[in-house]
């Protein structure tokens, strides 16, 4: 991605900000200040932030960093457009909108990823409009090069589940399995992880989010797997259940069947047009028709791409409708306290003719 | 840490809660929830949390979170004190509290780890007082187990950063000396980094928050390396400049004694009742008197714990006086884009007598 991608992405905000009747937004989210600029793809503490990018109307879009970030800025963005905050960020910059904003122009912000703090120095003296979702609706539409780096990332991921089988020894743990999957990530090219990883084993994969422990692998037992990896910036996301022995439990096999069948009824249904929540309420109906329904405890997915979690959707409660460009997550799970659970995860991309698993 | 460790915490948390006339904290940052639960230290994604508490002046504290982490959340906390929200936490955490607290009481709210689309659902009907740095206040002393734990994650360190010198080939890149460096960690038993390694060859060491990239090592060059690991929970951060070569430059060496010199004399005037910014004006004040305290770009240090970043800062405007048991990172650097940087940096316990470096 060159800096002229960037600002091609800039450029396609600015009619948004018009609609929106804003002057300017102040971008804080990481991955959002990120697409609009190459600056800083992940805040890695909660409370602490890379900066922000100022994206005005008519163009002349500003950085503003702290000191230690300014060579780093300087990279990328026009010197006289970088602006060093020190102690107070908020103020600071809250003054130099001030100056640079026609008097009364209104200022969209993400009130999602600006923490009430922030906001109560930086409203004194502007007109603010909370405007969130807007760089997000560019960024759930994915272009020809965002869907190669998610294809290669999803690639990577095909051939760690590949490998996997072999390394599920009797007396493994969890915690070494996690590494050994890290590594070969790491070795295949990928610069991190794109989320902690899961792997459960037996009553384990009954928790949705495992952290990986002690409990080690037994004969004749189930282990879930829900791993992906951060690669050319982008981020797959892939589940996989998998029994070690050679007599499956019934109860396995049976919500191995219903997860499976789930899923594939629910990528038949992808395609440009379709509401998000119909996908999700088809894998719910094959459940509830099984009398399975109660062990399906969350949302059936969810769009990937320079964050393993953004839009859209797939939960029963989404308003999205999917569109060609889409890359979402398809990944019914049921959960059984007793002795584990079941989850199986595609990234799908939405195409003009329906879907196509990466 | 058993779960009476965390009990006693919240307990040494409620009278905090009465002198402030609030009648419960919602506890939102994630390290604040976990030093008092035990509950997920790390949310990953700026914009996703796993979950809040609400901590009681008189008892029966709640752990608020969503269906994926309510088995995760049994083991921790007594089932009746879980609240599961669904699709609008905020809303719903707000009807709970209006339920639970005494009509009119004030509740507590951590405004700098609260976003504000967040704070404009869970206002609508409770009467809100900001307050931020209780917990943190807390976690600013290490108790005896966190030092124990502090020492055990700042050896790996030790060992780390001498095994490093003969991992410098030439032709190394930074991208792979930063892998190297992460096996390193977890082979040693570190469940991740602390936070993204730097690992910046020549003129990239002027950058204090360098990516590795594709820079290559060559013969006489200077390299940076700032990394830290999480091992039990709790984070190291140090730093070390390396020439590569047997004819380090004078620049190079004229910084390195100046870089060394500024430190010892920090850490000397380091004990209990000492101001903060002191520590930062001591460094700074010989950076000063050779010519160079302009390419002195950052703060001394900072507190570390269970966040990388934490409180106290020993920055110049830090307000805080040093005790015994806080411990903070001393890191002078100066840089220089033509060649590069010096950056050094010991983790520093304040003790009784003085302090010690871990």
């Amino acid at each position: 991605m060159d800096k002229h991608s960037f600002e091609a992405r800039r450029e396609k905000l600015r009619p948004l900000l018009q609609a929106q009747g804003i002057e300017a937004l102040l971008v804080s989210l990481d991955a959002n200040r990120y697409y609009l600029s190459g600056f800083e793809l992940q805040d890695h503490q909660v409370d602490e932030s890379a900066g922000c990018l100022v994206i005005r109307k008519n163009g002349r879009d500003l950085l503003c960093t702290d000191a230690r970030y300014q060579t780093a800025a300087a990279r990328l963005w026009a010197e006289e457009d970088i602006f060093i905050y020190g102690a107070d960020p908020a103020a600071q910059i809250a003054a130099l909108l001030k100056k640079e904003i026609p008097a009364g122009g209104l200022i969209g912000f993400e009130a999602k990823a600006m923490s009430v703090a922030f906001y109560k120095e930086f409203s004194r003296e502007l007109a603010l409009k909370p405007s969130d979702g807007l760089v997000e609706g560019l960024r759930i539409i994915k272009d020809e090069e965002e869907i190669k780096r998610l294809e290669k990332a999803a690639l990577l991921n095909h051939n760690l589940m590949s490998w996997l089988p072999g390394e599920l020894g009797v007396g493994k743990t969890e915690r070494e399995l996690a590494w050994n999957i890290e590594r070969f990530f790491r070795e295949g090219g990928a610069s991190s992880l794109s989320f902690p990883s899961i792997v459960a084993v037996g009553p384990n994969a009954a928790l949705p989010h495992a952290v990986p422990g002690n409990a080690a692998i037994r004969e004749e037992t189930c282990v879930l797997v829900d791993v992906g990896c951060r690669l050319d910036d982008y981020c797959s996301d892939q589940t996989r259940t998998f029994w070690v022995g050679a007599k499956p439990s019934p109860e396995f096999l049976r919500s191995m069947d219903a997860v499976r069948t789930a899923q594939e009824k629910a990528i038949a249904c992808i395609r440009p047009g379709v509401p998000a929540k119909k996908i999700y309420e088809t894998a719910w109906n094959h459940f509830d028709s099984l009398n399975l329904a109660a062990a399906f405890t969350h949302s059936l997915g969810h769009g990937v791409g320079l964050q393993t979690h953004e839009a859209p959707s797939l939960g029963p409660r989404s308003c999205a409708i999917l569109e060609s460009g889409m890359v979402v997550t398809v990944e019914p799970g049921l959960y059984f306290p007793e002795w584990g659970g079941i989850r199986w995860e595609y990234m799908v991309l939405v195409t003009e003719e329906g879907c196509r698993i990466l």
